[in-house]
């Protein structure tokens, strides 16, 4: 966050026995931990209902969600959990439990020497933001000696009513510039690498309009089901937990202008004039779907309906598709197809841009040669990278066009890339 | 030849016993009747002054080259050299001599029930083209019952003048339409790839051009010497043996605009435009140079002055650099960069596209973050592919944008291509 990561503080997480705590902030707590030899300026306060723990049985928890996760050597791990971790009840969330947890804080931040730096991360289901929030401003912890922070995991609420409310809750409680609203599925890297690409390859920048695009196709698709996190997603569905965030944000990325300098305040503009210009989506352009049971080479999966805490009636969309376009100069008359959904054939987050064909084919005279178009695949995950696909000549006799591709990825040269939690912690 | 090849024909050599025939002209023509099962309908005969062979000996010569260059095994090639070639000893080259050798060729087409179909492939130093031009069409050999074909291997005379002399001896005794003037460097394959990715790819169409286009770069790259060709080479030089011809035929294929159809007549007429756009290229626009000894790593190499064959005070250039322009709407301002020299580091034949750089670099408040310019670079030979050379965001923190490579290698997936005979004669 603003390269703070290195400055000392404490980082609070409210969840802190939750899955996301277990299986993704605390993994890319103790890689950043490591990478930037954080050492005694950095602890981790677990906060959450359960009065089960202590910080010496947190610290149990947290080394085996480590080893679980990451496979670290139980020796290594356990001294950075022994170190950094702390754990504090906040019971039923009353007054009293704040209170508690700010003297708490407070004793923390004493006996290690921090200059009252913080970071709040609320690593909850929705339904908990407004009280949690509520909590901490009433409790005095929206401030401190040194600064504060505010992360709120999406969803940041069901619909535009209910989104203005937990808005109208947070200003209540915090400033603006204290309040970090985030989706580990975009990181920071892919957000900047894919700017990266479109501003700094004027080749393809150059070609990045009507005149020369055909289509733009993203894709975020899953190839599990819901899992155990029917609960929260049947209330939800796919247009809530995908579309209107993660393929409305890569939309945006793909189409917006160059921003007029590479700042957050000056990408937001953009993105905002290409949200603005998208023409009213009509409901002949949006598709729902629901997953159905399948049986597959003998293994079979579950139906939406069939799954634990989904309702047999449910209409909940576990797939939407959806055509809209952008009615701007760059992109008139161009569609962009958005799709995501649930127990998909594969897992991939794809922004595919297809080019026009040439206006005319020179090797018509051939009989069976076929062009095709040019198409761009930037693969987001897994496996990230880049893949040109154009047409080349077969060798030997007569005029075979065959699709090739050109290929970039990015584990070749870099390895593997960091988790989005790593660099959106970052 | 226009897909003749299939067609029963005689084959008919001048320069039968040379090193050109040896290395290339055997193992290809071996290879296309193999390819096309040709058997009884494609017969050969090998021509030369030497008196050293009969039908018999020049088999067991050809198998040996055979052997030689393409490693077929004993038994394998010897059948088909006897099965297919014949040798005639044309003596002096005096008229008696070539009356003899239509009787023979005459004799061996009767004997094999040929239709007359003929080529004529002139494999001979140039000195030695007219007076063989001269035989063949004064003996009746310019016409028979079927097709008769003149094949005539680069250079094409010394000079404007030479050349044209040499071109009124050819029209004084064979038809336009049956003579084909060919360089073994830009195999039919060559041409169609280029032409091909041009123009089946609008991707690249759209950005060819002076809006987008840096520069361009053309290099033909030879690592040795000059070996053995120091007799013809030190009468030729670089300009003469490499500049007029090879890069001069890249150089319009690059450049030209889409011809109106994918016929010899169409793209013929587009690379004459191109020719007639190049502005006078001014002596400060050109180098030329010599190679000298050099010594590495325990290794070392004669210097031009120290080849066998090489005038001792010999001009001749080994190597030269030109800056052209080529002033049409497309290219006006955009300069071409021609190359070609022996003895130079590595041997290669590329094109290279350098694309223009972004108006402004969204990224010039990051320290150290250095924009490229897009490139393209096509291999001719070795290992004959494309690559696209863009910038990536290293992953991480800052903004280092990395040149990294979008490659194809035709090898990869076709496998090795056919060698530039193959597809001439074919």
């Amino acid at each position: 966050m603003n390269g703070s990561s290195a400055e000392p503080h404490l980082f609070v997480v409210f969840g802190g026995t939750g899955d996301l705590m277990r299986r993704k902030l605390l993994p890319a707590l103790y890689h950043l931990a490591n990478k930037y030899q954080l050492g005694s300026q950095f602890k981790i306060l677990g906060v959450a209902r359960s009065t089960e723990y202590d910080d010496v049985s947190y610290r149990q928890f947290a080394a085996e969600a480590l080893n679980e996760f990451i496979g670290t050597q139980d020796g290594k791990s356990n001294g950075w959990c022994n170190e950094c971790l702390y754990f504090q009840s906040i019971q039923k969330g009353e007054a009293k439990d704040f209170v508690a947890l700010r003297a708490r804080i407070e004793a923390i931040e004493a006996e290690n020497g921090l200059p009252g730096n913080r970071v709040f991360y609320l690593a909850l289901g929705p339904t908990a933001f407004p009280s949690t929030i509520a909590g901490l401003g009433e409790s005095g912890l929206n401030d401190s000696q040194g600064w504060t922070r505010l992360v709120i995991e999406k969803p940041f609420g069901h619909d535009l009513e209910t989104a203005r409310e937990l808005n109208a809750t947070v200003h209540a409680h915090f400033k603006e510039t204290q309040v970090y609203r985030i989706d580990h599925y975009l990181g920071k890297e892919t957000v900047q690498n894919l700017l990266a690409f479109r501003f700094s390859n004027p080749m393809f920048e150059s070609v990045w309009n009507r005149d020369r695009v055909e289509n733009v196709q993203i894709t975020v698709a899953e190839d599990l089901g819901v899992g155990t996190r029917a609960g929260y997603y049947d209330q939800s569905g796919a247009m809530r937990d995908m579309m209107q965030n993660h393929l409305t944000q890569l939309l945006t990325l793909t189409a917006m202008e160059a921003p007029a300098a590479f700042e957050a305040d000056a990408i937001r503009d953009e993105k905002v004039k290409v949200l603005r210009s998208i023409k009213k989506i009509r409901a002949r352009d949006v598709i729902f779907g629901q997953y159905d049971a399948t049986q597959n080479n003998g293994h079979s999966t579950l139906g939406y309906h069939e799954e634990d805490g989904v309702a047999k009636d449910s209409k909940t969309e576990t797939f939407v598709g959806l055509r809209l376009h952008i009615d701007n100069w760059r992109w008139e008359g161009v569609p962009f197809y958005l799709r995501t959904g649930k127990r998909l054939r594969k897992r991939v987050t794809q922004i595919i841009v297809n080019f026009k064909m040439p206006p005319v084919s020179l090797f018509q005279t051939f009989e069976g040669c076929h062009l095709h178009s040019n198409t761009l695949v930037m693969t987001l995950q897994p496996d990230e990278g880049f893949v040109l696909y154009f047409d080349v000549k077969q060798p030997g006799q007569g005029m075979n066009l065959q699709r090739q591709a050109l290929k970039f990825r990015y584990s070749d040269k870099f390895g593997p890339l960091p988790d989005g939690y790593e660099t959106l912690l970052n």
